[in-house]
């Protein structure tokens, strides 16, 4: 399989993300899934670094993208501005099924935006979303949305719930994962209005719903699957991301690190793949801007778990059966809350 | 002062409560502004817990409530069921006057119910919220809403961002405190459309509103009061309760711990005085139900406080200041947006 890979901009770096690209292809052969990797970025210096790293010039393809999108331009503005950025090219040769999946640790609004316009939609599926792996007490649990729907309806959230089940039920093997809705109380009434109304979804539906979680929860294996608008699991992702910082603070002079191999050393959101765009006919995964070559060299591997597990073909399926299931089992509500555009 | 304590329940318990009450009367006499306590709870159990802690019987007044509102009692079900329990008493003597304050570590809906039902609303204010103080890496912040009311309109949160305002003013004595909105981008336009509208409405009000902060800015010194709706603060309050839980288990054998006296000691949320009741015309704190007698007490010294300093009248004021400024900006815009019922 190919994988596209962002290598422009100055988060993280093009050299951090080539030596990123070569570890993934270093690590475990044979073990992992082989993949052939396609740096979008401007060539020149693509070259020098790749010469500089001793990477053989074959073992890499190279499509030349000398329009850099930085991490403070307007998304809207850079797509259309900026047709020649590894992240337009890439996302219309992911969609034109030249590559199998995109990789960027850039602009995550410019990603989700070049998506939405050059990628197709996933049928039966009217939103995106973004799903991030979180750190738990044990284990890893799944949050979806973290931002690419701010404010969705109650019938966007039944898909965010389908699609996260299909994409944990494949890249993580857990089957018939748990679906918790994250509200501020465990009773059904509990909530605002759409709170409210997605649960009700959600208990029509054949996924595994536990009921609804709180933030109190998110640590503790309950669920594996934690459903949420953009705007809240944006701002809870965020927040999560600080703890490390917040901590490390409180921590010198003690021994403890959290950025080190210690205790606390999965609390680094660096150790994690990054974000799954959900929803779109294509395999995105989309890394932070601070990461190491590590945290590249993951994402990597997780774009092409996702590839080999045909992921986005279980998630469409997952989005269809639930909201067949969920429309068969009173009709006459189709309109109000399933099918929301 | 007369300081009503809710001295019934099995969280904490009432040997805890009343340690705690003895605890905040006998730290650094003189120092303190002075109080007199009164315990609301079983009268029997109480003079028992009195005598075995060797608490003279002058020193406390006793109101019998025998009636018990538990944890897990449905708030509005309970406060028609039992009107002899302490919160009912508490509450309907704190809103005749007969105490100035008062004190629980009770069941948080049944307290909120209770204040609405008995309790005066504030003049300008059309819906209350729980103010609680967060810990960063610098000092401490306070988010208003985390969880009265849940969906807010602009309006509303417009009036959470004075009632903040005003108590951290008045409270914590920080002058012009700076006003953040969390959101999911730093720019205007970011967000859902109430945020949107908030945002709009903050920079029109004399408030020190310093624009939008994200997730990650909460451990940062950036916004004294940040303002949220209740369904975002409550489910941020229990992840934030849940980080030392979730520590504890990974410094297993490391020598850290969050809930001794180490570098992480103010993770714990116990060290807090507790949530404030924003808008009712009363000084109400409620504490944490696994409090310790430590957190009962600074609950207690919490609540002399602001009576000491009229914080429920400062928060009046800032409030009518505040949508006076905003309307007198755009007085055509008034029905939509500031004045919510």
């Amino acid at each position: 399989m190919r994988i596209a890979v962002d290598a422009a901009g100055r988060e993280p770096g093009l050299r951090v993300v080539v030596q990123g690209v070569m570890d993934a292809l270093g690590t475990a052969p044979g073990s992992e899934v082989q993949f052939r990797p396609v740096l979008y970025g401007p060539e020149t210096e693509l070259r020098q670094a790749l010469e500089e790293l001793d990477v053989p010039s074959d073992a890499v393809d190279i499509v030349d993208a000398p329009e850099v999108i930085e991490m403070d331009d307007l998304p809207h503005e850079a797509l259309t501005s900026k047709p020649n950025s590894s992240i337009v090219r890439a996302t219309k040769d992911l969609s034109a099924g030249l590559v199998d999946a995109f990789v960027s640790m850039g602009n995550t609004g410019a990603v989700v935006g070049a998506c939405r316009a050059f990628v197709d939609r996933l049928r039966w599926i009217n939103k995106p979303a973004l799903g991030v792996p979180l750190p738990r007490k044990k284990g890893m649990g799944f949050m979806v949305d973290v931002g690419a729907t701010p404010d969705p309806k109650s019938g966007h959230m039944l898909q965010f719930a389908a699609m996260g089940s299909a994409f944990v039920e494949r890249v993580y093997g857990i089957n018939e994962p748990r679906v918790g809705l994250l509200n501020i109380g465990t009773e059904s009434h509990k909530g605002d209005e759409r709170s409210r109304d997605v649960y009700k979804l959600l208990q029509r539906s054949p996924l595994n719903f536990i009921g609804n979680i709180e933030g109190g929860d998110i640590f503790e294996d309950r669920a594996d699957v934690i459903v949420t608008t953009g705007f809240v699991g944006n701002v809870l992702l965020k927040f999560t991301e600080a703890i490390p910082g917040m901590l490390q603070d409180r921590l010198t002079g003690t021994g403890l690190s959290v950025t080190g191999d210690g205790a606390l050393a999965d609390l680094d959101y660096r150790r994690y793949g990054g974000a799954t765009l959900l929803g779109v006919d294509g395999t995105v995964v989309i890394g932070h801007g601070r990461s190491t070559a590590g945290a590249v060299a993951r994402a990597m591997r997780w774009a092409s778990k996702m590839v080999h597990g045909h992921a986005v073909e279980a998630i469409r399926d997952c989005v269809f059966k639930t909201r067949r299931a969920v429309w068969l089992s009173n009709p006459f509500a189709r309109g109000e809350t399933i099918d929301e555009p």
